[in-house]
Formats: C-alpha cells, structure tokens, sequence
C-alpha cells in the first residue's frame, strides 16, 4: 500500500487524481494540500469528494503529522520546486506533473534527490498513450528515416504546431542522421502546402471543430509505411500515467525527468 | 454489346483498356488505332495481346470500314480533339481521357455534339473512387462547412499541393459560403505549419516514399468529425470509370466533361 | 424568423436544442413544453437556462396561445405521436426526434401530414456527419460494390453490432446486386475472424475504452480503396441536424421520415 | 566492405536480394548460389543482372574458392538448414529468410552457432515496419491492456486471420496479465461480428479488393486511443530488413531468431 499525499486537490487534474488514487487498492490518500480549509477534512468541503481525508495548507506540518509516501503536485508550476524541496526534507517521493521548470531548476532537484538518494519523477505529460507515441517515435526513426508529423487539435488552440509535435520531431532529429526529406526539386505551388520543415521533416497542422487532441506519425520507406497515432478526448487520459509514476517513483532513488525515461 | 474502337493501346492506360474492354462480356472490341502497324492484327504484334483485332493508323478509314459504338482515347492531348471530330463525323461517341484541353477547345467540341446530338465525354480522372471522393466531398461542404484536406504522395512528386487536392478545394469552395477557418488569431510558430489556403481552408501535402497516392478530406463540426480518404494504387484503378464512361455515353447526347457529372 | 417551441427542454438532447435555438439568430424559442413549472417562465425554474419563455404542461393550450412555426419533440417516444397530431392540428410542423415509432405509425402520421398538407419531420438520428457517411455509403455501392463496416464504440456498449453499421449495410445492399465477397474458398482459423455476414457484406465490431462512436465504411476496387468515417464525440454533434430540419420542414408540404432524405 | 553470397538469386526475394546489394556501397557481391548455370557470371545468364559474379551450385566449393562474410539464404525452407550448416563449417555468418523451420532446427542451429561463437540471423518476416509495429505493440500491452488487432489483405487471400496478426496477439499475450476485454454482458446480435478471440483480445479480419496487406493495432484506454499500423505494398519493403540483418549478424556471435530480437 504507497500512502499519498495529493497537493491542488481541487484543480482539473487534481481531482482526477483524488478520484484515482482513492479507488485504487493499492493505493491510500493520506492528506491533500491546498490553499484554504487547513484543519478541515475533504468530506467537510462541499466540492471535495466525501472522505475522510484532512486538509493541509502547509505541506511541512503536513509531512510532520501524517506518514505519507509519495507526493502527487499538481499545483502551478510556481509552488512546484518548494514542494518538491519540502518533501525531499520529509523522505516523500514527489511525482510532479508541471511543465513551467527551468533547465537550472531541473539541475538543482536533479543533485538534491541524488545527495539524498531519493526517487522523484517531473512529468511534462502524464497521457501514456502520447508518451508511448513519441517513445515509438524515435525507436522506429532508427530504421525507418523518412518520416511526417500530422497534429489535429479542435479549432480553439492559438498556437501551431502543437508542443507535442515539435517535441516528437526533436526526439526524432535526435537519432537519425539529418536528412533533407522530398524530392530535391519539389516546389510548392500554393505557399505552406508541404508544412512546417523540422530539421528536414515536415509537420502538418490541422485545426477544426469536432477535433481533440491527435497526433500521427507517419514514417515512409520503400514498399511500406508504419503510423502510430494517439487521440486524446480528456483529462481522464492522463491517470494511468500518474499510477505509473507513484508505482515507479517507489523504487528510483534518483529524479528522473520525463515519464518517457520510465517505459521499457 | 457495345463495339469499341480503342486510340493508342499500347500506353499504360492504352493496354489496361484492351485487357478490360477485351474480357467485358458487354463490350466487344472491334479496332484500335495507332501510329505504327497499318494493317495488321493486334495478334501479328509482339507486344500487343493476341488478339484478332485490326490496327488502323487513319482514324478516317478505321470509321469508315469497322461498324463502331464508342470510340475510348487514350492518346497524347494534341490528338484528342481530331480524334473526337472524326469520331463525331461518323457517329461514333468518344470517351477521352486526356487532361490538355483548353476551355476553347472543351466549349467548341461541346456545341459540335449538341449540334449533332451525339454523346461525348472527357474525363481528366477515371479513378471512379477519386470522383466519388470529390463529389462526396462537395456535397459533405454544404452541412459541414469547416474542412481541411491532407494529400499524400511518394516523394518523387514534384509538385504541392496535388491536382486533386485543388479540384477538391475548388469543388468545396464553389458550394459552401466564403469563410475562413481556424481560430481568428491563430499563430504559426512555425512556417507553413497549418498548410497552404486555398479561400479559408487549408491543404496539407505529405511527401514520403512507400505511398502511393491518397487523399484525405476532414469535415469538422461540434461533436464531430467526417472523414472521406480515397487510395490509389494503380492504373487498374482507373478501368471501372472507362467501363462506366462507356456505358453512360451510349444513352448521352451531349459531351459531359467530368466523370462526377455521370455519377448519381 | 422561425418561432419555435421544444418539448422536452430539460433531457440531455433537449437542454442542447434550448441552447441553439436561443443562440440561433434565425430561431426564436417561443415557448417549451415540459411535465411540471406550468405557467412559469424557464428563467424561473433553477436548472433551466435564464430565458424569458413561457413554460406549457398542455401542449394544446401552448398553441392556442403562442404563435408557432415550428416543434421541436425531443420527449419519450410514447408521447410523440400524440404531440404531432396537436402539433397537426394548430398547423405547426413537427420535427421530432424519436426512434419509437412503429411502421403503423410512420403511416398513419404521413396520411395526416398529407392531408393537412403540412410539413414534418421524423429523425432518428440527428448526427448530419452520420447521416452523410450512410448517404455517401448507399452512393459509393452502386459504384464500388465490394465493401466491408468497421464500428467502433467504449467498451460498455452491450450489442454488436451497432444500430447505424446495420443501417448502413442494409442501405448498401438496398442498392447493390446481390454478392458474396471474399474468395470463395476462404476459411477462418479462427471464428468470427471475418466479421458478422449481412448479405454477403462483412460488419467487425470493435470494443475498446477510450472509444466513443465510430464507423469507417471501406470500399475496395482494382487497385484503389474509398473509406468513408464518421467520428461522434458527444450530443453537441446532433444539434446542426436540428437545426437543418427546422429549416427544412419549414418547406415541406409532407412528413419525411430519416435526415438522410432532406439532404442533397 | 561485407563481401555478401547469395543463395536463391533468381526468385523473387532473391532478385530484390542482388539489386539491394549490388546498389548498397558498403557490400560487396562476391558469389550467388543457384541450382542450375554452375561456371557462369551472372552476366551470361539472360534473367540475371550483368554483373561480374559468379555463379556455383555447390555452395561448400563456392566458400571454398570465394573469400565471403555473409550468406543471404533465400531458398526454399528444406534447404536453408543444410545452407546454414555449410556455411558454419566456413566461418560464413548466414541471414535467413525461411519460416519452414520446426523448432527442433532452430534449436539444433542455435547450439551449432553457439558452439562456432558465429553470428546467424533467421527471419521469417523481412519488413522492417511489420517487425516495429509488432514489436511496439508487445511495449504498449504492459502500459494500456485493452487492444483489438484489424488486419485488412486483398480478397485473394484464403486464411483469416493472418500470420502476423496471430503472432501479434501472440506477442500482446506473452506480456499482458490474462484479460476478456469489452463488457462482460455484450452480446452479439448478428454472429461473428465481434470477432476472432485470442486470449480475451479480437482480430478482425478486412478482406476487399485494392487492399495489399494492412495491419492496424488499435489499444485503447480512460479517455485516450494509441493506433500502430503497418501497410506493406510489395517486396521492396523487406529489403531494409535484410540489410539490417547482414550488418548486424557481423557483430553477433549466438543464433538469432527474429528481427524483432536484434530491433532497439
């Protein structure tokens, strides 16, 4: 049974992950962190789910009073480093999904988790599913080098193309030796036609209602083509990745970045 | 049983023609016409399928002395249109597969068969499935009217976006209102990322080896997507669309340029 | 301006109908019918949405009162036979969403909208993407007839296969000859491998968590393939079919049963 | 520089076999072993490339007189274990592409290799996309264990499922715990419609016309898809495979069966 102590309880992903880790059997939510009601149990806060779980607004007497094991933080990105300090001076394992740290930050957590041989795990994304798709990615990229990236989001997102695709298309340029894709002589007789050109290899953007979040990946040689495709509907995506994580954290006694470093 | 002249059979279409028409139970093969040959039986030639069919180089003299329904061109443009005056002299209606034809020429071959009241048709694509592909799309544009388009080709092709892709844009275009896709201030982080615009909706071409020729048409709406793909392997694709074009012309007396035009 | 009352306002399918009439600057909802708050207005009743419009428990007194061009039926199958023949009566045209009618019904609904000479629509489905991949599959068959179904929904879904793919397949075989596909000496090692038979065509049910509603309709020729997909996400996708029959009936002079018959 | 000798030059492998190594500047081509034309060059045989090889039918005086480092066997399977054992007896690391042998041969292979410390590779699969989508699928079924396999061939083809589809559920089995996936009270309204079961996971089994040999591996889980798909056109696509197999059997000294063995 891993004792878990869940920091922004009543964000998004916050309470997908009470959800999850209080129906998991192997699993025990011991205290959640959170920026009101100190001293309350989450069966006393009306959008909390009923349990008998108290609330803590500091993580330090949090970790005094309640033995605890891992620390979910799903909190903004500006709390995350002194949290995962905090639990460091504690023996808790964190298991932070925030996207905001720095390089330096990263180095930092990184040389304290190793001086206290502690395991911690910093995950930009949680979906597996994705985290899988980019991990194949780069594998296949090894044998097969000619290769495409299709991106379609719904027609709300601003930006183009997704940190998912410029990611992939890094993680690809990483292994395989670079090469300009297409025919030498290909022209474009309407201006964007052949995409965005990562390093040699084209990424392609679609945007319109009725999408999610998807993503394939389209890799050409003579005679053949492999794709591996994810699609993400919702948040719920992301709660095997986080069980993965609280699981795995358990065993590393170092931190390791990126849930991608932690599928076999 | 229609009597069928076949122009040009040893081309790749030329002699995918000669195999279907000469195995159509419905069609008869009475006479090709070609520049070498005069005289002879397709079976007195080597490269020819042996078959007791005569080869005429003079259109005019092939017409005069074969009894012939459908005259099927698969011939160098610069030769399809004398061919489809010789063939209207003589009450033969053509079907030809040429792409080169002015407008002039398309509007004067047209009055020339409603003069004579004589089916025709031009089809610059026989891929029955292509046309469906088109038609399908155009009719899908007037209920949804968000919609991209990814084509994809082996990476010897040239040029981007596909003749098809644009044909299907345009198609599109013609039926739905004036509008531009996609979040109103989105951003490419990248250039070319969300494709080339063609009057609000992008076209994304994807070039890599080990594809063939495929064309996929995504409608968008709330809730919802609409895909419609059409893949192409091979000029064999093309012969039910020369086997339809046949059949049509025969109740015809007008030319019908486009395949999408005989298709309910 | 097309005056509008819904019955049924506060179901999942109706609470979305009062969001786009309301928002629909073309629609004006003038009244809606529900089985209590008679006499309130929705603005009244706490989990309707804040509208100035009256509220009606008899869907007689409703017509005597506001004038109505147009109803929307989003109730339990048992009472839309009832509130057509009201809706009859006060010459408003019914547009109802209802899968519960008997074939007797349909009749007897069809003589009397006939009679009146008044315009009505009957849909069992609403999602207009559905509807054009069904549409688009009967066309396709009568051009490519070797096709197979592919469905696929979440794994809490009970039968197999679903209510649209034998829709589809039976609209398919409405069209084609007759055919047994597949090599007739084709052999399953394993059972089921091959789908569910319907007439010689192939249907393969898929299962799976993260899935919501989809069909893919695959149709083979000689060296090319047409797929036609349609992805449903949620009930937001059956609200342009609404809205498309509102339009629509306001046309009509007789009932018209299935979306697939108002689209061109 | 791998000098390369190839047993079976003039079959269909084979002929892709010479091309690819006679094109590739980093082998060399020193011998081919074929049943008939012994004392010949390749160049005085009609159907052979013009190239300046010999040709032996005795494979034990061809590693006599020519100095090779890899054997190519692409035979038929009776004689591809005689080959190996030639080939052991001089030092001759063979790639082979047969998938007759019983497991009683590879076992006795694997000792004879093991005792030689010499590298051996034997592929009953080539495609190198065939081999990465079985081989991610194998990865994915540890992180999401919900899958369905379609596999989708042309009509010709007799047995359903297909080979690699068996050995991918196979594969998806060896590592996942024992599951019956889709609701436990599904039914199936029409026969066979869900499927062939293998171990809880269904395939199906597509079969049109236009199709060659597909293969798409759909895992599904809480609100998110992954899909691996293979398409395979023609044998071209086995050529990066073997490629890969005689640079990497150079540096083994054990018997390796399967390419997904020596794939990272």
């Amino acid at each position: 049974m891993i004792r878990i102590t869940i920091a922004g309880p009543r964000g998004n992903m916050g309470s997908e992950a009470v959800k999850m880790v209080s129906e998991d059997a192997t699993f025990q939510l011991v205290a959640v962190v959170d920026i009101i009601n100190n001293g309350l149990k989450m069966k006393d806060v009306k959008e909390m789910a009923p349990l008998d779980v108290p609330i803590y607004e500091d993580m330090d007497q949090c970790f005094r009073e309640v033995e605890c094991d891992v620390l979910i933080d799903l909190t903004a990105p500006e709390s995350g480093k002194k949290h995962m300090i905090t639990a460091f001076d504690h023996g808790v394992r964190p298991v932070v999904g925030t996207t905001g740290f720095s390089d330096q930050d990263v180095e930092e957590l990184t040389h304290l988790a190793a001086d206290k041989k502690i395991g911690a795990i910093i995950a930009p994304n949680f979906a597996i599913g994705a985290i899988l798709m980019m991990k194949f990615s780069q594998m296949a990229a090894r044998y097969m080098t000619d290769v495409e990236i299709i991106e379609q989001h719904h027609d709300r997102k601003l930006d183009a193309p997704s940190g998912t695709a410029v990611k992939t298309a890094r993680m690809i340029a990483d292994v395989r030796e670079k090469k300009k894709q297409g025919h030498p002589d290909e022209t474009e007789q309407m201006k964007g036609a052949r995409g965005a050109d990562y390093d040699g290899l084209r990424i392609h953007s679609v945007r319109l209602p009725g999408l999610v979040a998807h993503q394939e990946v389209i890799f050409g040689g003579e005679g053949q083509t492999l794709k591996i495709r994810h699609d993400s509907l919702n948040r719920a995506s992301f709660m095997p990745g986080v069980k993965l994580a609280c699981e795995t954290v358990m065993k590393l006694d170092v931190l390791v970045y990126g849930l991608e470093h932690i599928i076999e």
